[in-house]
């Protein structure tokens, strides 16, 4: 069932340790099957050094396991709700990245200081409030995804343009249009918060870029202007 | 003699560099047989690379050198002191690693500023008082385990809540179930002192994560109601 | 067609990513055939892993592909512009190397605070003014290779004795007399601001080194009284 | 000539890139052979990937080269006068080490903030006062040498106690009992100046160790009184 589904998220797991992202069993990386609407996900606490793709699970639209011998990640409500909720997304992933984490702890989100976060990620990436003791008590997994939703919808942020948020307290989620794509946003990611902690070290108070230079960035390589790269 | 458990705080040993916790021969990891009541001990300023199980050596709960033909390490003493006061320690690591290291040379606990660290540590890891000059030239290391053990009794801390210790102008202890586990503590550790201090460099006066947060991390990882990762 | 050159641009290209100064495939590198009046880049948006020497564009003094299936870097016209500037430039780099960007992103020139920045650069390391929005919306490009320019003309700065230069909000351009020697610039350069960063970390106030040792490390490597290394 | 001494100071400029101190030739080591009154020292840049045992260069007491195709480091007559000056190294070590350097460009000394520091070195690694624009205008290595044994004699510290220098604007000095010792001086002072520098970053006005725990563990690792280690 989704082998070949199963194969790239294994591979899209395994990329993680690779860029230097994961301590341990941190993180995971989840894909979609929109037409038959099953999210396959890495399974909770498997070492990367044994991990087969024959492991990865395979749940619902609702979180339910529909395939899969080992529990899903702990974090799949997350995944679920978010996949719910933004229906662009191809991949999620969740890390405890070194530099990422470090802002969610400060609970600061990771302003736009130049042209490297603008090439992938349009404005601030933002972070979100805190969960109430209450949300955390029940379904913490779920209500964290519905914050991430929530934090997009109420700034009218579009999660394509800016594919990456800061949950307060606790860590980054990138997503793409694959799970790929979601891998390389958790990446470049984390090199941004980087720098712009050694901008913040540098000088305190420097304005983020000006409009112009990020609209110039982003829309050079994303949409129906884009000259990066090479034609498809 | 103790041949399995040898080799297990050998290779334990040996996780110390490949983790990059140690620079030349700056760390030691112990393990203990509760029933025969022995400790096994990396020997003292002895290279990683030409180390072997056989040379690890054993000694008794007052310290005293059962086997072996190395001297045991300068901190035996201090392990020692940490069996005989937590009975449910089954392995015990001593590192310089950077971090955790800076942390003790700054003469500050270190914070739990997110959930990386409640998955491990629950609350502050604890920072000891500092040694009289006494105390530090009589018997310095049986006073190092002295003024370990003494911070978490007068805390009211569990030690295996929360694993770990910043030993005052020194460095970092950590503990565990066995050697190995003790060994992830220490890994996690340093990895979580880093991110405190960046947390601490983008926002000084960032509170602690809240209590319900660190509650629900913890728990979902330790204890009857864990359900992060796979069932035994 | 210029073979043995697209094999140089191609090396040149290639330690980006073995000196740690590029992530995915942010960076490039070109190099000149003075005679001809070609320039040899990289093409956009190729994985280091898998690009090809053959896979270099040809491009005459004014930008337009003169050889090569694939779109040119997409920073171009900064290059080119720097060529038709500067008629000592073999090679020049451009990459996001985290130190000397988050210097660009904090909009801060870089001091020259000691003896191995003088080494390699005479004096500070300039910062380009800010572009208009009307420069950033026309020809982004090229206008970013005449803010350098200007910024060398206007600070009457010998461009092959400070061979880097900052752009402000963007990040780092080097070059030197090959495109080798561009790259190794662009090394040091982010070593430089490495060191430069962690100084200002330690003491915020501390003057640049002073005239007299710039002279003497500068000059003991660098034109007609030089006597540090071999001779040719 | 001295073969086994060159063979011992190639190994030991070897070690300075597997360590991560240099980038590109920035460095070199040397050995002396006491009885003949001959030292051995790195050629000047020489690329590490390519050099030989049998290029390393002898020098007298007075650097004149004795025997040697290629030109000694331009650093030699510093390393010459240290040895004059202090009868009882064998090896010293020049890097531009990036935490070491970046003190030297702070113009602080290093304090001895901790345990880790004291097992090696005996009090703050001292910081050279600025030469002179005469002192550098001639005989500027030289004078390095005079500079950095003058405030070892008006600090009346014991150059082996305290076996590194901080020289001002430019970066350390380590030396040691013999080349390989040398260098491992070097490796661990810019840990320590890494980890101070944490330290500082932590808690500003932190007080280094008390001078208890500095004895403790300077003598238990030297001196007659030692236990740390395997007896000879």
């Amino acid at each position: 069932m989704l082998e070949s589904l199963k194969q790239l998220v294994f591979e899209a797991n395994m990329q993680l340790p690779e860029y230097g992202l994961v301590t341990f069993t941190w993180g995971n990386v989840s894909g979609i099957d929109r037409e038959k609407g099953l999210i396959v996900i890495k399974p909770s606490g498997v070492a990367y050094e044994t991990m087969r793709a024959d492991q990865m699970v395979v749940v619902d639209m609702q979180g339910n396991v529909v395939e899969g011998e080992l529990n899903p990640s702990s974090d799949t409500p997350t995944h679920v709700e978010l996949y719910n909720r933004f229906p662009a997304l191809g991949g999620i992933v969740h890390t405890h990245s070194t530099h990422a984490t470090s802002f969610a702890q400060a609970e600061l989100e990771v302003p736009c200081y130049g042209t490297t976060h603008a090439d992938y990620f349009y404005g601030s990436v933002p972070l979100t409030r805190m969960l109430t003791p209450e949300e955390i008590d029940q379904d913490y997994e779920l209500n964290t995804g519905c914050v991430i939703a929530d934090t997009f919808e109420q700034g009218k942020l579009d999660p394509m343009a800016t594919p990456a948020v800061i949950v307060r307290k606790h860590g980054p989620f990138t997503w793409g249009s694959s799970p790929m794509k979601a891998v390389e946003n958790a990446a470049v990611l984390d090199v941004v918060c980087q720098m712009a902690m050694m901008t913040m070290g540098l000088n305190r108070d420097v304005p983020p870029a000006p409009a112009s230079v990020v609209d110039k960035h982003y829309f050079r390589k994303h949409g129906a202007n884009a000259y990066y790269g090479q034609k498809a």
